[in-house]
């Protein structure tokens, strides 16, 4: 038997996280798979999750905190929204448990901004949001945090004030596939040539409106000069991480320095591009981030 | 047999359109078919350009005057560019004979921009200029041309000056049917909502940095608010046509009107794009310039 005070799940929508902490906060041990919530909605969410438990040996009464796609209305048990402002504390408060269960479960809420002129939505982030501030919380953050929805959140004395989402991970991957810009890919490796990436994070981040512009310049510049695929990626990504860049620092450029939330690759090219603006970035590792984020909201549910 | 002086074709990448014209320019019979580039470099460009013909009628030595893709590398044969800034008359004097044919077949050439911070090319486009300016070209205009690939090009003194292409057209396709947005627009019929499409103009104009958050935000009011698919579509539309009229005219705002060339259902909302953002617009079809536009070439071509 370890010695696992409970089990931290980050349930997304194509992928799954669990560990098993301990009365610290510290993880003993971590299981990654694609049984996200499309996966599990099919095969069953309290399935899912017992088979991993499972594998690890975790007690029959363990404890499991969750964030993430579970608490979606096509989740597992929906849990809700806190209404922005949203102090983070109301995010603890707002955890659902799930009913019919051997073993206390509970869901935490994602965070809703009600706003008929910017509406939007973040599902796990509030919990990356919770892990990465921790007991800053009570100082003034702009956090950014990359992915398939990239999410802005300013953040102050503890309260998430207002945010933003960016699709710029799946424009990426729609764009990439299924334009014209695909044909420039051709046989490229996974990678982005650097320079082209910077050039083009400066170019849409100088003049966002002609995004859609520099984008087909992807596909010019290889019918009159050539280029290579790695540039054309690089080029195709720059421009999208320069366009959400202009609008994530256009009203509140900070004073101090950007709150990075992300983990490899996406990280790496996110203060590169930070640092192609020379705008100062705290980088925080969005994986501790979310467990630091859940180990914060089962220590205050059960008190341990 | 009838009056025709020759036949003029449009051949674009998916769909191809022939007329017979008459000495003085006006088209006698139209045929309109998808045996575009795609299609016509599998069955061959000779035999769809002979069946089109014979279908009509043609005498054996009419001539043909071609614009299009058809003179693209992939195409049937390469008519090359002609470098901005291009004079409209240099588009004439590029064009290239088919050679190995029974009849007199001229393909007009492309305009490439060889400008390595702003390559750019156009392949049809410049027809359409040739036709809707015609005798205005010795004035100065701000062309809109839109479509997959919407251009932008400033003309003066017959001259093409500069150009920009937009992808606006092609990232609808993909970001409609390829994104998370797609669920929105599940059972819509193809109709936008035109408050919501005014509404997305504005905000995308305004603020063109945020144009992957505009997009976003149809997800997320629908989640909060509810709304309709047409609600969706017209807000999709109406950001990416946003989009790029914050770049056409970012730069020179027109002292007189942005000419649009456009047909049909495109025609409208750029007219629709245009008023909401109090610009004004001098309409010509597009299949009329282009018709005009191959029709000046065979006259200067051909003396008739």
């Amino acid at each position: 038997m370890n010695q696992a005070a409970y089990a931290a799940v980050d349930w997304g929508t194509s992928s799954f996280r669990l560990w098993l902490v301990d009365r610290s906060g510290q993880p003993l041990t971590e299981r990654r798979s694609d049984e996200g919530m499309t996966v599990a909605a099919k095969s069953g969410f309290s399935a899912v999750l017992q088979s991993h438990l499972a594998a690890v040996d975790a007690a029959p009464d363990l404890p499991v905190i969750i964030c993430g796609m579970a608490g979606a209305r096509q989740g597992w048990v929906e849990a809700g929204y806190v209404d922005a402002p949203a102090p983070l504390d109301a995010i603890l408060a707002g955890a659902v448990s799930v009913s019919g269960q051997s073993r206390d479960i509970r869901i935490l809420p994602g965070i809703a901004q009600r706003d008929t002129s910017a509406p939007d939505v973040m599902r796990g982030e509030e919990t990356q949001l919770l892990g990465a501030l921790g007991n800053e919380a009570v100082s003034e953050a702009l956090v950014c945090m990359p992915g398939t929805h990239s999410k802005w959140a300013e953040v102050r004395s503890g309260t998430v004030a207002r945010f933003a989402t960016f699709m710029t991970g799946e424009l990426f991957s729609a764009i990439s596939r299924e334009t014209i810009l695909s044909h420039a890919l051709t046989g490229a490796e996974a990678t982005e040539d650097r320079g082209a990436f910077q050039d083009a994070v400066v170019a849409a981040f100088k003049a966002p409106a002609f995004a859609a512009n520099l984008l087909f310049r992807v596909r010019s510049r290889q019918l009159l000069f050539g280029g290579t695929p790695a540039e054309a990626r690089g080029t195709i990504s720059g421009t999208l991480i320069g366009l959400e860049l202009a609008a994530g620092l256009a009203k509140h450029m900070p004073r101090g320095s950007v709150t990075l939330v992300a983990s490899g690759r996406l990280a790496a090219f996110y203060r590169l591009a930070f640092d192609t603006l020379s705008v100062a970035v705290q980088p925080i590792d969005a994986d501790e981030a979310v467990l630091a984020g859940l180990s914060r909201a089962a220590s205050a549910i059960w008190k341990r």
